[in-house]
């Protein structure tokens, strides 16, 4: 292989060294034991999925899809996200009980980069899905969970925005009332290019009543008082029901600690790039960090897809964006190092097996594999020396 | 999409239910702790790498990757190994200290599968490579760490077999002559097909005596006599100085505790179907799974097709015959689970947080997202029934 080519990897992917691999190996693992405390239970599927089944299903663009052919002919991706393919699995197996199915996962999603951005096309995602159960309350209980890990893993400035996909929807059909009309505009609000939205509705062929009516959508944002405001826009009753399931949500989060509620705003201009998103949705926003660092809404159709008519709603938290968000890599740990000599190899073997069960971690180097004896001092926090005939053990730093 | 494909996955793709997650999780979790205590560092490396890079180094056979092209026209491989990547990582990015390098990992990894029979197309190895150190024992550390993990996770039937592939191609070469006749023996060897073997060696143009070295050859097997056995069939150099190696690793590994010695027994017949092995190769047998539950060996030519002239060492456990060693399934963790109507949720809710707070795995769920409650006890340990006026609380169960 060429030289220069030798050591690339392919567009958006990554290498994960030790002291970063020990940081999410942290995270995960406190945000994973929060979400069995709320009793989720973590799955795994597979990378590789059928088009037909799971690409289909996903909201991820097409082409933003890694796609290739088995040897039998038929399309496979790599999974762009997990709700699909949870929703697969849950309509299969897991869905005959009649309970509510509350599922977790911490796993690689893959997103085909077009061009050099600097955007991962694989990543890790944290989340959970609670499937079979319409209640707000169980959307209450994803935002509240989502919070709770957050706060574990000691992220403090951070801040939960609330939409509803049904509201915004039923309020630009309601003054649009064409389809075309109404993704032109709710693309602006996606890129949340708000200027572009305002000179877009000055140009539109409406009233000046519903033009004022549009630019007031925008100022949709804040706390409880919002939902009062929003009232007063709409009339149509499928977009009001939307504004009560948000009045319901925040008297189902003041019942939880006041953390909860204090982290939460509405955001009725909220809309989400995943198109199976039906209800209530989210994103949560950390200090100085560009893109949502988890996001989560319902889903009530897709199931459907999979031959079960369930509502359900999840969230995933982008395991490097909360990183990023934490600013924190987690300290290199310890390691003692003991370089021995054949004379002495069994002495080195014991003393290292007896601080290995008190819970140590120690490299047992055979001193001709070693080029530069300097260079340990460097790499371990101490090195013992059990060289030449037994006796006096020398250490060095 | 059509119902019958629906549910399908790729072929050789597998879904993983929650009870076998918390059982890889734990045994996962064993095992790489083991590792850490013995100053192993744990990497993650990209899922897709070039077919040029990664791809043809490896040493799985071409028609077992899954190939695709990226959208430059590259074409990548889901990495069917992590023995090369870990080789790409350390040449390129952490090989310029002097000391050896210690990298472990957990990751899935990639065969494509011919047709139906079982294997699956993607499977966890959870393994570590001892990269920069051409030492014996670099060698008997990887085979001290293999065992010491595998009695950590309690299997306790299981038996380790090395051989040294620097003997056999000598061996062979001495013998046979020509690169050809040696693949062709060899391949008996690697299917362990020990009468097709007998049959070759037969037909083969050989005096008896030779002929009564490649039978002979195959009693290589057992304890520490077998090296001074096999010293007797040949008086090639290069070869005896593999059989030097071995006698040299049993000292080694009788520095270790009894244990590791116990486990240990020769197999110079052993092969590998990894081309990249070059010395001192092992396998474990487990009772009752029909595949080596782990393997690895000396590769020393590896890291030169990534520009760098060092010895390495490493094994992989193949996680999923592991549990099928080990037999057991976690039990089920106990959950209990809450029902509330809206009248009592946040006495829910402060009920759940209290026993979250003290470990426990609580499901807190709205009465109005249950169809079936009866279905409740038997999901859960415990049901508690927070429903209508607050009072006596009902429970179930």
């Amino acid at each position: 292989m060429s030289r220069l080519f030798m050591f690339e990897k392919p567009l958006g992917m990554r290498d994960t060294l030790p002291e970063l691999y020990e940081t999410k190996y942290q995270t995960r693992a406190i945000i994973s034991n929060e979400m069995k405390k709320w009793g989720y239970q973590f799955i795994e599927t597979p990378t590789l999925e059928y088009y037909e089944t799971v690409g289909t299903a996903s909201a991820i663009l097409d082409q933003q899809l890694f796609k290739l052919l088995d040897q039998q002919g038929h399309t496979l991706v790599l999974r762009p996200d997990m709700t699909s393919p949870i929703a697969r699995v849950a309509a299969s197996k897991l869905l005959n009980e009649d309970m509510p199915l509350r599922l977790a996962y911490s796993t690689n999603v893959f997103r085909a980069q077009q061009r050099e951005g600097g955007r991962p096309a694989e990543f890790e995602q944290i989340g959970v899905e609670c499937i079979g159960d319409s209640t707000i309350s169980a959307d209450g209980e994803g935002i509240a969970l989502l919070i709770s890990s957050l706060e574990e893993t000691g992220l403090e400035n951070f801040q939960l925005s609330v939409g509803h996909i049904g509201f915004v929807k039923e309020f630009f059909t309601d003054i649009l009332g064409t389809e075309d009309r109404v993704k032109a505009l709710t693309t602006f609000l996606y890129e949340k290019n708000y200027v572009g939205y305002r000179e877009h509705v000055k140009q539109l062929p409406l009233s000046s009543i519903d033009k004022q009516r549009l630019l007031d959508f925008l100022s949709l944002r804040g706390g409880e008082e919002i939902i009062e405001r929003a009232f007063t826009l709409l009339e149509n009753d499928k977009g009001r029901r939307s504004l009560e399931d948000l009045k319901q949500l925040w008297d189902t989060l003041a019942d939880y600690n006041g953390s909860v509620e204090g982290r939460v705003k509405f955001d009725l201009t909220l809309v989400s790039h995943m198109s199976y998103y039906t209800g209530i949705v989210f994103e949560v926003y950390a200090d100085q960090v560009g893109f949502p660092i988890a996001s989560g809404g319902r889903y009530d159709l897709l199931l459907k897809q999979f031959g079960k008519d369930r509502g359900a709603t999840g969230f995933a938290i982008h395991l490097d964006r909360l990183l990023e968000a934490l600013g924190k890599i987690e300290a290199k740990e310890p390691v003692e190092c003991i370089i021995f000599s054949a004379e002495r190899r069994k002495e080195a073997y014991q003393l290292a097996a007896k601080k290995r069960k008190e819970g140590l971690k120690i490299v047992v180097q055979d001193i001709n594999g070693v080029e530069n004896i300097d260079a340990c001092t460097q790499t371990f926090e101490e090195v013992v020396m059990l060289v030449g005939k037994a006796g006096k053990e020398g250490g060095a730093q």
